[in-house]
């Protein structure tokens, strides 16, 4: 099997895996309770969250564990919208590629009276700092943009937006999900307010994650319950998988400027072949881009077609999100950044790892140069375009 | 150590470890992907599904997986409230010793309008069906009674409470969390709506649980965001800790009867032994209580005293909830079956598990009486009760 969907999900790592068996053999007790056992949990849990700080350039008592990136965007933005509220503020400026754990929440808060910007994204898949001062407003509470895309992999200059937020007096949270351990993250020396990462991006356990949230933002509760995390999140805390996931930042964040050198590398060979498939191109910019991210769209082909041909060569990759497949709708990402409806039906995106290898990467641009030429032999949608019927999208 | 804090959290099963591990080895994908390993994944998920619900009495489509107890009364609370507004009831009756997680969230909901009345609870810890239909109105949207109390284990009439909100047409919840895996729980059967249960109280694993609601009952989403669960819990489903959960559940299930006989005849001599202690007494029914849950108020004890001297002992057990330790205030469980302030304060739960030795209740109840006995000997409170300055509250 070659894995080239590590957008989706990772392979959890040695160290992850190790330190969270570990913890369930031995500190398994409640960090609430008195007793020794209890007490080591809590020091346990109290060490992995200034590891965790460590590696994103907070301090540890800015982190606040939830159960994953979803849990922290959804937390992020209630606190803020809750916030803005009580001074009157309503109104929140995003982008129109945000992750659904961001624009679902956006959309819920627009029933209830707030008003949203979401930003247009430049075709490269950038939103610039300019763009968002200029949708501050008076009443803006919250400005919300991802650290970098999910599909297309594209980053955006946060410490400019992080500038411009702080200089103009609002709240800045970024969806950090597929940054955090691949490229670097600096929660303080970038002016973010709220930040929110997901441990299994970046081969630790699922179930996990972080809202880390600057000292002086009061985090609005969205389970209630216990007092554990301060108040700010109920619910015995989920040490084994707490432990992982620092384990894994931990290792991710050592090895991250060696890593993402290699990827890079990779990824631009995988470019590169793809790119001489006819009728194809690159979506978002090929510079400001992760280091494991590849995105294409062809001609004339149906994205589930293609992940199951390629799914037979052994090949794992997606058309988009992993948290809207199932889904019939064209990606609303492609749609950002101006793809239209026919060529955004045929993505594929390709998400590397440190594990992947040179004669993998070679695999896969076979595969994939195959399959989109079987594919289209087979559609009379491509006949259409190749007799002249239909218009080309792309340049040869 | 003699661990006899189970309600507080369980050791892992070896079957639940060794599920979670082979999870996070071999079935890593995630379940929305198209491709085998994404789709296998899938088929885990809902083999998974399938079991626990079988150990619940409830059809698989009515398992949603959430990170624990807490987020699921959260949920429950949160839907049967929106969807009361919509009908224009918001009353809701509840009782005065539930978790906080439910209490909380019906604070918050005070807030935002609605009106709760809290059912008091006899001096043996039980809620009558009686009760609860006596304090059903028309604007009532919802019933939450939890199975078993956390702090007294005393279980609930849910059958009863729940064939009263049937014939009535009223929403029932329960949360569960003590009482699943440990005495029989039948969703379909005791006409429960909604259901919460935690993995990591059954030997399960910490981070995970679940959300059961009655066909019908269209859950309203806490976390927003991608379509996982049938669009009513966005964020990747916690594949390795899901697996855990369904064989730390069977296994429970499988074993209930057994263990909780042999628990049971433990809970018992553990009762008898620490009813010698003079000027103490038992919190809450004999009769209808958890197996495994022991809870004694002693006058003139501080509670915290208490435990730490029964931690040198190496015995781990807790005052009440672990979710409240650090607060200084008396359990507002002992406070709702009459306690008085003074011995509220001097509580002890000792909750054991199928793995408790009777040498190791012979070895609680002798330091526990030591403990009690050393403590009153330099309390100048036990020195007053003593010396006839301050009233007894229980008899000798």
């Amino acid at each position: 099997m070659i894995y080239a969907d590590n957008a989706a999900t990772t392979k959890m790592s040695r160290a992850a895996m190790d330190a969270m068996s570990a913890c369930m053999a031995d500190c398994w007790g409640n960090p609430s309770s008195l007793y020794a056992h209890g007490q080591r949990a809590k020091e346990v849990l109290e060490d992995a969250r200034e590891r965790i700080a460590a590696c994103l350039g907070c301090s540890a008592r800015e982190v606040t564990f939830t159960s994953g990136g979803s849990e922290a965007d959804n937390q992020a933005i209630l606190t803020a919208a809750r916030l803005g509220e009580k001074q009157g503020k309503k109104h929140i400026v995003s982008t129109a590629f945000e992750h659904h754990a961001v624009l679902h929440v956006l959309e819920k808060l627009e029933k209830e009276g707030f008003e949203v910007t979401l930003l247009d994204v430049h075709r490269d898949g950038i939103v610039t700092a300019q763009q968002v001062e200029d949708a501050i407003r008076a009443d803006t509470c919250l400005v919300t943009v991802m650290y970098a895309n999910n599909e297309i992999g594209t980053i955006q200059p946060i410490s400019e937006i992080g500038q411009v937020c702080r200089r103009k007096g609002v709240l800045f949270h970024t969806d950090a999900v597929q940054a955090a351990g691949h490229i670097p993250v600096s929660f303080r020396e970038q002016y973010i307010d709220m930040l929110s990462l997901s441990a299994h991006k970046f081969h630790g356990p699922k179930g996990i994650g972080a809202l880390v949230a600057r000292k002086g933002v009061r985090l609005e509760p969205l389970i209630h319950g216990g007092a554990q995390e301060r108040g700010k999140r109920a619910g015995t805390e989920n040490l084994p998988a707490i432990v992982g996931m620092a384990a894994a930042l931990e290792e991710a964040c050592r090895n991250l400027e060696q890593n993402a050198e290699r990827m890079s590398a990779l990824r631009d060979r995988l470019i590169d072949g793809l790119d001489q498939i006819p009728y194809g191109e690159l979506n978002g910019s090929r510079k400001d881009r992760l280091p494991g991210n590849v995105n294409f769209c062809f001609e004339g082909i149906e994205g589930e077609s293609l992940l199951l041909l390629l799914d037979d060569k052994g090949i794992c990759a997606s058309s988009g999100s992993a948290c809207t497949s199932g889904s019939l709708d064209p990606s609303h990402v492609l749609l950002a950044i101006g793809r239209p409806h026919e060529v955004a039906h045929g993505s594929l995106r390709l998400s590397i790892s440190e594990e992947t290898t040179p004669q993998e990467v070679e695999t896969i641009i076979s595969s994939v140069a195959d399959v989109v030429d079987y594919l289209r032999n087979m559609s009379p949608f491509w006949r259409d375009l190749m007799t002249g019927k239909r218009q080309h999208v792309f340049d040869k």
